[in-house]
């Protein structure tokens, strides 16, 4: 393992996990979910796990922690979808 | 590379990369974009530079096709909430 390699890795972890706390926070604060696509969150979710065993077969550290991150801000995202069911798809 | 390893990353490269797919849709149909947080979209967008960097430093096809693939999407989200301007963050 490259240290200054998993140095970017982490990099891209932070932003593309810390991506979905404004979402988060967004539905938390409005309440709605109406415009913000299922379909999209549980293919990501779906995604998220094969990334993981990809992660932990490729032995990266950088791609288990920030699909372990993820996938818990994603469920958090279905949750509220689902607690706040004004949506259409 | 290891086929059978790549494999399972291509696989979760497929699911995470197609995620955006339902939501660039949506917007196209609806024309609504309040509800999604535009943080969230240049966030990740940053994020996926780094993940390609990355990739291409550890020579993983499915983490470089993966990020191409999702930073044209993200980039559709992006434009079409600038387009239909009724957002609030």
């Amino acid at each position: 393992m490259n240290i200054n390699i998993e140095i970017i890795g982490l990099i891209a972890a932070i932003f593309t996990t810390s991506s979905f706390f404004p979402q988060v926070v967004k539905i938390w604060k409005t309440k709605q979910t109406k415009d913000i696509s299922t379909t999209m969150y549980i293919a990501m979710m779906i995604g998220t796990c094969f990334w993981l065993s990809y992660g932990i077969l490729i032995n990266s550290f950088s791609i288990i922690a920030a699909n372990i991150v993820s996938s818990i801000l994603i469920l958090f995202v279905l949750f509220f979808k689902f607690l706040y069911k004004n949506s259409n798809n």
